[in-house]
């Protein structure tokens, strides 16, 4: 008998991720999709389309697939109730993808298995309290707290991006009715917007000189050329990571966690981000709770929302194993 | 025999209240002492006696001694680990205090144990998640998780009054070294501040009146001429209260609670107080995260830390019933 496995999918703001996971949460086969801009008939249609493409490359037989998306999710109806990047409002989502697939469906907030997906195999391996941190086109954010995946009242909980952290700040993006949330000055478009302005302001930086040669100013190109030795995009980049910081502080002092786990795209600036949000952190939070805690990257990177996509699939088909 | 019941002593940043509470937490005697401006060998004789007095006029035997202290505890070694408004600096509270009663004692962050006596028999009664909000001198949280007060790592979770909602705020008080936090804000300490401004810049206000006739402008003060309908008084509630709806958007999405219940010495302001937090909460959280929760006053108003530290109290002298 072909060993049993399951697929996990990170449904993002811009990208979609599949991938074949086994029960060792070891990822065979991944599948990549461009959504940005799509509207929800085209975005479902490439969920099932990547689902297919990676159950016929998959080792053995596929029992059930796993959904991470940047949503609020009501659990008692698998219903994406509310995306904030993603064109999804109470689409009854587990049940749709289920009915188009024949085949058992999960579905959660990409953070959280993000977290999930960190707490089994990861950085936060072994917590019982951790905050991690999706730092991507938004903040995603999910919670381990007493050893297990907190998700609130209704399966929403844990929104950790949509925290006010300046009151007067700018409106937040999509959806989000806010100002100045963490996401609004500690995401990977806050990294864009800022590298931005920093390049138009220092035209002598290689971060000035690529916005003079027309490239797009994007996160990458920022931490392309951070680890560059570029001044200027390793300022914007620091001045995100304090912002981040502020917010990590502010998880410390609530939940003082054992570790904070930051993930996502922009965490492939490594201590560049990590570095300045540490010392904000250690500048706002209690002594006591920030000497208690590592603020650390996520190990499994920008594929920790696909892998947990996977432990939850395999949760559902194992029932008892945890 | 007579009932047996428990001692529940609250020590605020300005004032200490110790109760007889029996098995339904009902509250038989009170004893109040003032403890602003006390050094840490004052305050713990003056923690002693108030006890003791209870003790005397309890009516049956006492069999135990709960305490809430605005303190980040480490409940493994029952350690008082730095309190921002209070002078103790890892102080062996349990065990100094169960040497020098002769009784059991517990200890916890007071505005952990409103939670707790709101969870069991007040405002959030029956939910399975409650944030807890205990606005005075200071601004303390506790959290209901899952059906469970929550504690964090060491005991020390939910310091919910210190997270920045204004990056750029003023510093905040006592030994918290943060700029901007909700305390700073929100907490009784800021509606005084905020009075006194307002007084000085409407001087044909009952406020202002009470300004330059010398009283000084207190939370209690602002919160009296408010109900007597005096606008100043009202507008400088109304600014606490769109703060502490600034916070309270946050766990909103942080959480997904089913309430929000605001409790300590500034609710005595009631709706003046609730209605700005409550519009604020609305203009910024998560729209289906506001529609599920409720936002309400707490039920056990300044006694709930009180009855809180009962609660706890016959927790511990009742294995099991729990």
């Amino acid at each position: 008998m072909a060993a049993e496995c399951v697929i996990g999918v990170d449904l993002g703001g811009t990208k979609l991720l599949a991938g074949v996971v086994d029960r060792e949460l070891n990822v065979h086969h991944r599948v990549r999709r461009p959504v940005a801009g799509l509207g929800q008939r085209e975005l479902l249609d490439v969920a099932v389309a990547a689902v297919e493409e990676a159950r016929a490359a998959a080792p053995g037989e596929v029992a059930a697939v796993g959904f991470g998306i940047p949503c609020l999710i009501d659990q008692r109806r698998g219903v994406a109730t509310m995306a904030v990047n993603l064109p999804l409002v109470d689409v009854p989502f587990r049940d749709v993808m289920a009915e188009r697939l024949g085949l058992p469906v999960e579905v959660d907030n990409d953070a959280n298995l993000a977290a999930l997906a960190e707490h089994r195999a990861g950085a936060a391996r072994g917590a019982a309290g951790a905050v991690v941190l999706t730092v991507g086109t938004g903040v995603g954010g999910g919670l381990i707290l007493d050893g297990r995946l907190f998700r609130g009242a209704i399966g929403a909980g844990a929104e950790l991006g949509h925290m006010t952290i300046d009151v007067d700040g700018p409106r937040c993006q999509g959806n989000c009715v806010n100002h100045g949330c963490l996401e609004t000055l500690a995401s990977g478009t806050a990294l864009a917007r800022e590298g931005r302005r920093i390049a138009a302001e220092r035209p002598d930086s290689a971060l000035g000189r690529a916005l003079a040669a027309g490239r797009e100013i994007t996160g990458p190109l920022i931490t392309e050329l951070a680890h560059d030795g570029d001044a200027a995009a390793i300022d914007a980049l620091a001045l995100v990571g304090r912002n981040l910081g502020v917010g990590i502080a502010s998880y410390l002092n609530i939940f003082n966690p054992d570790v904070v786990v930051v993930g996502g795209g922009v965490i492939a600036a490594g201590e560049l981000l990590l570095k300045p949000a540490r010392d904000e952190a250690r500048r706002r939070a209690l002594p006591p709770v920030f000497a208690h805690a590592r603020i650390v990257a996520a190990q499994f990177g920008t594929e920790a929302g696909m892998v947990g996509a996977g432990a939850m699939a395999l949760d559902a088909v194992r029932p008892g194993v945890r």
